[in-house]
């Protein structure tokens, strides 16, 4: 293997190359913050006093797909990436890239989404840019969101420090500790196999929609209920990524049980088939959260009392070893390591 | 003419037609603020508490030429866009859509080229997305803005409000009065000739660049010279549109003078060549303003004195008409009509 070269699919996938792409690329030549997150944190927000900021640009085939959009991604992707360090998604700007002849009515109905998400969330779209391009790429479309620190997260932080040193003042995705729960809020894998199910060529017979959704809607009361240590939502690279990452984060490994975690027949089936392995396929409204202990079965209350209800315990962290491991029905373990990439490329 | 079904080039190329698209299909849909300026006022920025908000998706045809490259441009243009409402570019988010298969070496020297001047703007970037795609894109680049009220605006707007009512709390594009004088920043037309000249198949022998940069630096001077009523960086459209949208949203009309304009003789020759009109061609670090006449002379000097030699004062306001009149050598008048779209793609 010679050098790299050029620009490879993995490079932006989400798993581990995509670190270390940004590790040589971006983070050496712009790494600073404005507040207590780091560019190099590459945690899902960043901070400037009581605000947090993100950015996402959506690139998803097709554009439409059972569940959603490509544009209710993009009201749901950004807010999601404010509401897992514990902000309230406020405010947002919207920047569309779109390919000439791309035709109106389909544009219309992604707009609609927007719409629609926009308002169930209350954000304020306050700024935008439009550009027209003769690139084969449908439509792009990024937003970034401003999201703000309230109640919600002000009495989370305060429990988890009755409990335990906790030095920050957003949930950050290094703030697991060890013997903690961890908890999954639903189901997964529902968006990458929708949307892969949706490509021409692939059309299984079921009725799996994504999952895209604004997880603040039911974290604000996964909030209340206190004690939430680290949050990640399991977007590129799923679940096996979220639960890597707090991991080797937060110095901690995490013992996950495999058969308490929430996956219908339908998508097991579907990735059995195509030999798929669902723990590292997207999600785009499950978030990975890790809990103290004794506030776990009250967590997992708040989060079905609002909506969730295949919400989980999936397993425990530990100061044992450093690793993911996945205790199968049988009892054997494995270790779950990172993805390199998202199995399924373009789902957001 | 039929009902339009696609999407048109022209919808996305900062004239009359992408200002009746975002009427069409975004306003209706989004309209909303958080602070002063709604995303329907189409400001260059917007505000939320003492903090100003903007987006742009940079798309360059090539990504590097004379003068600059796409990555300059997402920086400078960004921060121009927080500028020229009065605010302090401080924080950046950026966020790259690359092409599966480009050059990482023409990749890292656009990287190199954000990096310098993220630097000498002294803002932070503090979040990030990236996304690797299939499409023939090359490389696009979304930035973000978040600029901050600070004194230069705070002592501008106080030194308006001597001479008349200015309801604003940061410099807006419909906040020009009559009698004001109207000054360029410097020589037009640099950015879009520079681009094109080093497009495949035109290659005038000529020494033009682009003119990228980030007009912060100078602003604040003027600022301080106190009396600026509005102001726009006339990209795309060039200053025939920035002139149109300051006089058209502030119901006024300018008589401007053409010989005042600076340009540079190979850029006329050039444009002449190519029938071409400079006054609608984008510029990346021109500010076009209107200022209180009685500083007119003071605000200039402040410009030159921050490196803008060729700034002029090149026209008046009036309550007499409601179009931008250009007044020609030889005394004829003619209406400077707002460009339908910029003759020049993918340049920004």
């Amino acid at each position: 293997m010679g050098e790299q070269k050029i620009v490879r699919r993995e490079d932006g996938a989400g798993g581990k190359y995509m670190g270390d792409f940004l590790r040589k690329l971006i983070i050496p030549r712009f790494d600073s913050s404005a507040g207590e997150i780091r560019l190099s944190d590459m945690d899902d927000s960043s901070d400037f006093g009581d605000y947090a900021f993100t950015t996402d640009t959506y690139v998803v085939t097709p554009p439409i797909f059972p569940g959603g959009s490509i544009g209710k991604l993009a009201i749901c992707g950004t807010a999601n990436d404010l509401a897992v360090i514990g902000a309230e998604p406020k405010i947002m700007s919207m920047s569309l890239l779109i390919q000439e002849g791309f035709q109106l009515e389909t544009l219309e109905r992604i707009l609609d989404d927007m719409e629609q998400w926009v308002k169930e969330l209350g954000v304020a779209v306050i700024t935008g840019d439009t550009k027209v391009v003769e690139a084969d790429i449908g439509v792009a479309i990024n937003t970034s969101g401003i999201g703000i620190r309230n109640r919600h997260l002000e009495r989370n932080i305060e429990v988890v420090r009755d409990y335990r040193d906790y030095p920050w003042r957003w949930v950050r995705d290094c703030g697991a500790g060890e013997g903690e729960a961890v908890i999954v809020s639903g189901r997964i894998a529902e968006h990458g196999v929708a949307v892969l199910n949706a490509r021409e060529g692939i059309d299984f017979d079921m009725n799996v929609e994504s999952d895209a959704f604004p997880v603040w809607l039911f974290l604000k009361n996964a909030l209340d209920a206190g004690g939430i240590t680290a949050m990640k939502d399991a977007t590129r690279g799923g679940i096996a990524n979220a639960l890597n990452e707090i991991a080797e984060k937060s110095r901690v490994g995490m013992i996950i049980d495999e058969e308490r975690i929430p996956i219908s027949g339908e998508i097991q089936g579907f990735c059995g088939a195509l030999g798929l392995d669902p723990l590292s396929i997207a999600n785009e409204g499950k978030v990975v959260m890790t809990v103290v202990s004794d506030l776990a079965e009250e967590t997992l209350k708040a989060l079905r009392k609002a909506g969730q209800k295949d919400a989980e315990i999936i397993g425990y962290t530990t100061s044992e070893f450093s690793e993911v491991v996945i205790e199968t029905s049988i009892g054997t373990r494995k270790v779950l390591p990172p993805p390199v990439a998202d199995p399924v490329p373009r789902v957001c």
